[in-house]
């Protein structure tokens, strides 16, 4: 087997597992009980929280755990004011210059509330669009439209968020550069005597063992980050949460993690996530250097692609455009060889919609149905690299014939 | 270590720390990807959702994975008709005969929209009063006051909310009785061209492995069930759903689970969850007979308690109260003899606060605060149930002569 698709999803490295199972069996008290042991566990729950902050530059106590990124993404858009969850059966049917909201649907007091990157994940868009927020555009490299970004802050606007790194190319997005246009908005606002709060999301999941995250540097004030894509456990995230943000809870209950999200807290999981955060903080540059050079080698040697992320992008994703082939295609082709790429974000792919990342990007559809996203990890190795070039040459060469069969047969 | 507070955490089982194992590390793939070893991935974790569903007389495709039961709990009441999360700023605040909502917060059309057990877990009773609903009353048994249900329902009654189980006395209810009344109160209704939904919830977190629990029996439309409390993985649980109950997701994002609950597929979890779930029913009537007999032999071989769950409660529950004396003290007393208990929920303990639902079978202060609770276990044997019932009589007596001693001295 040769994994191409880590962005997708990572196995659990054996460090992890290892760190995991005391917690299982050993170490399962509640972490809200009265005896010793319990309390042991409590501790190692917020040592484990400590280190996971850490490899972001923040405390344990900035941190919400929750049970992966969608719900802290999710968690994070709570910081809007007045987001408390309602029942707005009671409440005439909200209307705006926009139009009017579906009976019984959330929206915002004003769509520049909130401003999203045109380019996030579904976890991100598909909530800012039920709520009614504005995207911002990207520019055919994929980065964000700075212009387009101050054309569309307003004083109403409360909260912008936007992906360190995109999930389908790997785009890396100039964050301090927006911190900084929301630093001087804030000031002009201060100024004027406009009170509204403007806070800076980011959802890295992506990102985590890919760049050296300082939350201070990136000058945001709510960050999400993920265990799946890290080599640790699936079903656990975290929301990095400034002193700034006011959220409000999804789920209340026994009052676990600061009231924020109740639940008996997910042990073993952010056991296992602290010691993926850790091992990624560990191998960063080792892995970054590592994963330049394959991809370097693999631009090399494959043929008859047009590259799509060309530049600013995490140092494991290569995305291909092979014009005029079906990459849904080539994804079964490979898997016969035991190679396995993507056509975009999985969860994209499986419901068989065009991605909205690549059309965003200005790809037409011939393009968009030609792409193919190979995300390096560690489960690879060098001769892998070299073997899975050659099969994908390989592959490419016989869908060209075949395609040019096709046309002969046809005139 | 002789462990008595099953109900608060259980150990994950062998088994299921083995059932996990390789969707930690072989079978890690993405459910949604598009290559053959996802969809295995995937079509397992159905599989592994259908045996859940099994033991509960209902299918995969009526089951939403969650985080646990305080996410299923919380998704349950979004069954609410309208109850779509909205940002309530940009509505009047809303106001009733009750008086008016705090801007903000969530408020039904009427506070009969939801009835709860006063007696429920926090994961219910905060969501619940967080909605406004209102509180049905229990007799001093802990058993629920039909009578009291039947006069809160109104023609505005959408949701009844009432767990199998209760955390703290292991109390069962008579849920088939609750849906009859539901059915005459859906005919009367029908009758009167009414047409609001009447749905019942059930939180049976804590009685997956001691009852043979059937949806179709209990009558209910929503029922919460836990892997953390059944020897499976913690951070996993599910909400059964049925055709009558529509509900809006807390999360949006992926669209996975039908789109009620975007994420990642917590594949190893659901897997242990099964797992364990299978082991339960599998066990069922060997373990209650065990817990039955141990019950007896405590209850036998224990002194100066009086016992506050007399009847109808779980075979693994014993709660007792030593009048006069300090339970908290009581806690700390056994586990310095290894022996580690309770005094009420773990969520609830950790916070200082008194038991809700002690107070609301009718106990006093002084009997609340001498209470203790016991649940027995699959890591119990019969030798640590003598030993368990010999170290707390010694404890009592020395507890009972300090308490005597110190009235010697004031005197």
């Amino acid at each position: 087997m040769i994994y191409l698709d880590h962005a997708a999803a990572t196995p659990v490295a054996p460090k992890v597992v290892k760190a995991m199972k005391p917690y299982f069996t050993d170490d399962f008290f509640n972490p809200s009980a009265a005896y010793l042991p319990a309390k042991k566990v409590a501790s190692e729950y917020e040592a484990a929280k400590a280190t996971i902050a850490h490899t972001i530059g923040a405390k344990a106590s900035d941190l919400v755990i929750t049970a992966g990124a969608t719900e802290a993404n999710n968690l994070a858009f709570t910081s809007l004011t007045n987001s408390g969850r309602v029942l707005s059966s009671q409440f005439p049917p909200p209307c705006s210059p926009d139009g009017c909201a579906r009976r019984g649907s959330p929206q915002l007091r004003h769509p520049s509330m909130l401003l999203y990157l045109e380019t996030e994940h579904d976890s991100v868009r598909k909530a800012a669009e039920a709520l009614g927020g504005k995207a911002i555009k990207v520019l055919p490299s994929g980065i964000i439209d700075l212009n387009n970004l101050k054309s569309k802050i307003t004083d109403q606007t409360e909260l912008i968020s936007v992906a360190l790194a995109n999930n389908e190319l790997g785009t890396v997005q100039p964050l301090a550069e927006i911190a900084s246009i929301i630093r001087e908005t804030k000031l002009n606002r201060m100024k004027r005597g406009v009170k509204t709060q403007l806070l800076l999301h980011s959802d890295a999941s992506q990102a985590l063992n890919l760049l050296d995250i300082s939350v201070a540097r990136l000058g945001v004030d709510l960050l999400t980050i993920n265990s799946a894509k890290i080599y640790g456990p699936k079903g656990v995230g975290a929301l990095y949460v400034s002193h700034d943000a006011k959220l409000h809870p999804l789920v209340t209950g026994g009052g676990q993690e600061k009231g924020l999200r109740s639940g008996t807290e997910n042990v073993p999981g952010v056991i296992g996530f602290a010691k993926a955060a850790e091992l990624a903080k560990e191998h960063l540059n080792y892995n970054r250097k590592k994963y330049k050079t394959w991809r370097k080698t693999l631009l090399q040697e494959l043929t008859d692609y047009e590259l799509v992320n060309k530049k600013h992008s995490l140092d494991n994703f290569i995305v291909l455009c092979y014009n005029g082939i079906d990459a849904e295609r080539l994804v079964f082709l490979l898997e016969e060889k035991g190679i396995y790429v993507a056509t975009g974000a999985a969860c994209a792919a499986s419901k068989g919609v065009r991605s909205h990342v690549l059309k965003a990007i200005g790809l037409n559809d011939s393009q968009i149905a030609g792409s193919l996203r190979i995300t390096l990890g560690e489960t690879n190795t060098e001769e892998q690299i070299h073997k899975a070039a050659k099969v994908i040459n390989e592959i490419i060469k016989k869908e060209q014939n075949r395609i040019a069969q096709i046309h002969v047969t046809n005139n």
